[in-house]
């Protein structure tokens, strides 16, 4: 791991200086490095050259840094795990290019694994997250469905995941069907880590978050312990519309939010993170022994755990 | 070429229909395609795959387009080639999300001719081009040299044209000398198609081009007849400042501009331009025969003596 992250810290020393302070600022702001995790563990403990590891784990953690600025941008967020976003110190152009650099840095690195198949999966991937984000921004939140709901966090998060692990492979000297069972494995966890992350959004505690409780609702962002508490009100048909077009007061929207914390809505959503994550050990069973087996076991049950 | 153009246009197919209709606006808006010409006629002259040359020509001119979407943003600009802008019609977002977009996808298709050196070449050019216009946009317009036009126009233009001819090279059955030389060629062909679009700007009739003679000194960037011009004042120190920091009002501009059309500095920039033509046609008679061979000449003399 800290080659990793030396290999992410390098990548604008041959540029201009203001980028490399840019990417010091936004690598340095934290961040759990699930993904490159995921990568390095699947890699080695299939085999693969780990200086090959290296560079997909930095090059995928690269990527989820430069979709992170343009989001940011997006959304006009100022903070991000409590650090100030480059957005909120930058003119938008400076932003918009710092992303571009870092995508380019990426699909540099990417290539650097000498596997075609590997780009082929990081260009797809990219596809698949971009495609996501302007679903989101055309159809928006006009439809509160768990299918769009699958689709969303699958784009948003998983695809990554899947990129992960399924790359990790991809490097190693394994057959196609473990290569399946690889990406198969990252979809689960990816899942279920971001299934985790929206009910956390519900039942954290905001001293603890720095953001309020239920902050996607309060965007207008129906995440699945909303849907699956609106499911159990099939009579309120009003209210998703109503929370989507922003139209609570707060004292309203504390009451509703409430009503979901209390409701089975959070344990039905727990309990879908622990099927994905029971699939994802089941595959893992089925993939080759290796002492790495044991780690991403733990990371896997890491996931639905973790607090924050 | 039609093949190309088939291969561009279904691009956005399998994603979100607004995404096609965008694709689909920044297509047809017109643009000469020289870039997938280049790389056409070097890699059916070197003997590449059809096939692998049309997706390489694709990823290219995507390439192109993606960064001319983001660029646009950047400079607020609201019409290219007098047709509206994407960012002139969307939202912000959804500009940054199509350009993003058609960056994956035109990493896939490099990634889809299934050479990890073409993927490598072309990650490289996206890191080339955006650090440029990070310098740009950081260093601005502080220095008024050559040596930085040349590297300006290096990373916006020339850049892209050495991968069309390089990249095309390296898809073909050659030796490393073949693919150096292929590359040099679209060095020279691209600095020479910079420096005709910078001329031009200044000899352009305006009811021709659809905007104003000089237009880039007007906006502060000085190109390099405008260089030649001010290398030939030494005692006038503050001009340079001045037009950089738009102090000029229009009379005073048009007065300058004049100036500039009327002096040597025209054909200073003419003969650099053609300097360039002639070592690109030097490196052409050194490549391998081919049909093609007269193509890529003729190619090489409408660069300098295009009207537009």
């Amino acid at each position: 791991m800290p080659l990793v992250e030396k290999r992410m810290n390098t990548v604008a020393d041959a540029y201009h200086p203001e980028l490399g302070a840019a990417v010091d600022h936004l690598l340095s702001s934290g961040g759990k490095r699930v993904r490159p995790a995921v990568a390095l563990l699947m890699g080695e403990m299939l085999g693969a050259q780990p200086e090959n590891l290296v560079t997909l784990a930095s090059a995928i953690e690269l990527l989820h840094t430069a979709t992170l600025v343009h989001d940011d941008l997006i959304d006009g967020s100022l903070l991000r795990r409590g650090i100030a976003t480059l957005n909120a110190q930058w003119t938008p152009a400076a932003t918009v290019l710092t992303g571009d650099f870092i995508f380019a840095i990426a699909a540099k690195q990417a290539a650097e694994t000498n596997s075609v198949s590997v780009m082929r999966f990081f260009a797809e991937t990219l596809a698949i997250i971009v495609n996501g984000e302007i679903n989101q921004l055309f159809i928006g939140r006009g439809l509160a469905s768990r299918e769009n709901y699958y689709q969303r966090i699958y784009a948003k998060t998983a695809s990554m995941f899947e990129l992960a692990s399924g790359a990790a492979a991809m490097l190693s000297p394994v057959e196609a069907d473990v290569v399946e069972n690889s990406r198969a494995f990252g979809y689960e966890i990816g899942m279920a880590f971001q299934i985790m992350d929206d009910v956390l959004d519900f039942i954290s505690d905001e001293s603890q978050v720095g953001k309020p409780v239920a902050n996607d609702l309060r965007q207008g962002l129906i995440t699945l312990p909303a849907l699956y508490y609106l499911e159990s009100k099939p009579d309120d048909a009003n209210l998703i519309m109503d929370i989507q077009e922003n139209r609570y007061n707060g004292v309203v929207m504390d009451r509703l939010v409430n009503s979901i914390r209390q409701s089975g809505a959070i344990d039905q959503s727990l309990d879908e993170a622990r099927q994905h994550i029971d699939r994802a050990l089941a595959i893992l069973a089925r993939l080759p022994e290796g002492p790495e087996h044991i780690a991403l076991e733990e990371l896997a049950w890491y996931i639905i755990n973790r607090l924050n």
